[in-house]
């Protein structure tokens, strides 16, 4: 909020990118887009939109430069360009270095273990062989160290007949977690230092594509259980001296434990429904600590359940979106298209919101919401 | 919601325009905007930005033929271009015949009478003479028929020495209400006649400006008044046969009379609280309506204060928002800039909106906001 005209660039055009855009008009906030594909979702919604590779280093250089606070909505960007525009002035938030430590798993969750913070115990792996050499470890969480995306470089060996399928890349095995609850805690920080946490919300994963298919505001856990995930989400963006947006994604284990499961430095899928639910939105907020605004009140206005709106299996073309006039006559239901022309099986292709000061009718509402809203070509 | 993604064409590209984007983009719902300001808020924000004249037959005409819906966020537009549009099967709402009838005042206090709506007693006048011809009607307000906007084209006639600044084009006298309290209703009605009113909300107007100050939701006023208001309203929008949006603002008089002030068929500075006070805001309601889809839940959430933010008097230049960091560390503020950059005196730059549980805390904060926010240059 100074008297300059701040330019706002963000790496990546995608849902994220375009939410971020729909707080920052309220702002008066001008928002540079770089994003590969042409057609991205926030294309005709910013100030200047940049078509090109989020990797390259001069292309992501040649961005920056333009800019005066940059920031990421995806993890996979050149991080050495960052800190040449960091080196000359320019504030990356987050910062370079913790978007190189969370783009590598392993080098994530040597981070936990240097720093006391809870999390499933991990054997790193180099390759296919290194896997089978370590199939004591099983049943075991084999993730890729890098370029893993919305559920993909993730999967399960229960047994010695899954180890064909091991990763044969950098990588590591993390003990199968038998979780009572998968939750995650938002948290904000600004370069002020003010930090503050989100209620936890509870997280429920599509059988097979390892994604969010469902989300509950607030967590059905003890007051306990939501203290020690909301202190150790703060332990976490305050050991890595974050500025920025940071989702915490945890497992609460059925003796009660509380253990980080992966975190993203962004807004994310876990804090969609803070739009309509929260005092201020995880958008908001992400604008806030970048800018080194004042962070925004994160208590829960009224109980929500979020739903994934993933391209419907089978159908690959162009979207069509079945059932939402009878979604949107009901009270308290919000949906959000994302501006992808083209579905396939599983993309993500928009989100819907419902509120409802019944917990257990918002839960009946989720599931009927999400038979009736189809996305189909 | 049909297959065929369709295009909606809005005349002006202002704050109005701006905030319905922001509802339009949840639904992948493209815009086209005509602005004659070619910086005007919604430039950049949009799939298709035209700097052209609305007033103008050629351009609004062109414009329209692009697009599948057309609608307004401003009365002063070319009616003709848009009944031809119509004609040729374009949708058009508010319709044509609706915008003609409330872009002259004197039209619109003669379809109240005709239809028995209650509004205060009126006489027309030519020109000045015939206002001082008729200075018995004095107290009395004195309107221009055509061209008033934003205060502009109402005054007070108190007595005698008022006279000679009546104005001396076609307009009227009506008499002078000793209102207890301004309040507004807007109501929505969609193709298919389905039709909603929001809670009324109570209006304080700033003392010279005659621009909306304050507003609180909701209205201190009896359930009585509350349904009265609430029924008017929706006979008016019934009455005009109206698809679209529009705001009814309305007196109570000291003897619980309730009485229409004035209309205006779409989104209104009395509806912006509704963006985080309501189930559904004014500007996705708006939408909802001219696209024909189901009309959305208007109860509120939390009770509202909203603060127009005016160009502070006496600034004129590249506008700076002062107090806006000390505003937006309070739990619940919400503040909407306009993307103006230049700032006049009492130019609509923002606004604010402010929640609260507690009704008479809400008045103190609200005024609080008022001191502490200033646009100046």
């Amino acid at each position: 909020m100074s008297k300059k005209n701040q330019i706002l660039g963000v790496l990546g055009g995608g849902q994220l990118g375009r939410m971020l855009i729909q707080s920052a008009i309220n702002y008066n906030q001008d928002i540079h887009i770089l994003d590969p594909d042409p057609n991205a979702p926030c294309r005709d919604l910013c100030q200047k939109f940049v078509n090109g590779s989020l990797r390259d280093f001069d292309t992501v250089y040649q961005f920056g430069q333009g800019c005066d606070v940059i920031t990421i909505e995806i993890e996979s960007v050149n991080t050495e360009a960052l800190e040449k525009l960091q080196k000359e002035g320019k504030q990356v938030f987050p910062q370079p270095e913790i978007i190189r430590l969370i783009q590598d798993k392993r080098e994530q969750k040597q981070f936990y273990q240097k720093n006391g913070i809870p999390t499933a115990d991990f054997i790193l792996t180099a390759d296919q062989e290194d896997v089978l050499r370590n199939k004591a470890f099983l049943p075991a969480v084999n993730k890729l160290g890098k370029d893993g995306y919305d559920g993909r470089g993730v999967q399960i060996l229960r047994d010695e007949s899954d180890l064909d399928k091991a990763f044969d890349a950098p990588g590591l095995l993390e003990k199968l977690i038998d979780f009572e609850t998968e939750i995650a805690v938002t948290v904000a920080r600004n370069e002020k230092g003010d930090l503050i946490a989100y209620p936890a919300v509870e997280c429920a994963f599509h059988p097979t594509a390892n994604l969010v298919e469902f989300l509950f505001a607030p967590a059905s856990i003890s007051p306990e259980v939501a203290e020690k995930a909301e202190n150790i989400a703060k332990e976490v963006i305050t050991k890595l001296g974050m500025v920025g947006i940071l989702a915490v994604e945890l497992f609460v284990t059925k003796t009660g434990e509380v253990l980080v499961n992966e975190i993203a430095p962004r807004p994310h899928n876990s804090g969609h429904h803070t739009i309509e639910a929260n005092f201020t939105s995880q958008f908001e907020q992400h604008l806030r600590s970048v800018m080194n605004w004042p962070l925004g009140a994160t208590d829960l206005r009224t109980p929500a359940a979020m739903i994934n709106l993933l391209g419907e299996d089978g159908y690959k073309g162009e979207a069509y979106v079945e059932g939402m006039e009878e979604a949107v006559s009901e009270k308290g239901v919000y949906i959000h298209l994302y501006g992808k022309k083209i579905t396939k099986p599983f993309r993500k292709m928009g989100h819907v919101t419902v509120l409802d000061e019944n917990v257990d009718n918002l839960k009946k509402r989720a599931i009927a919401i999400k038979n009736l809203i189809k996305i189909k070509a």
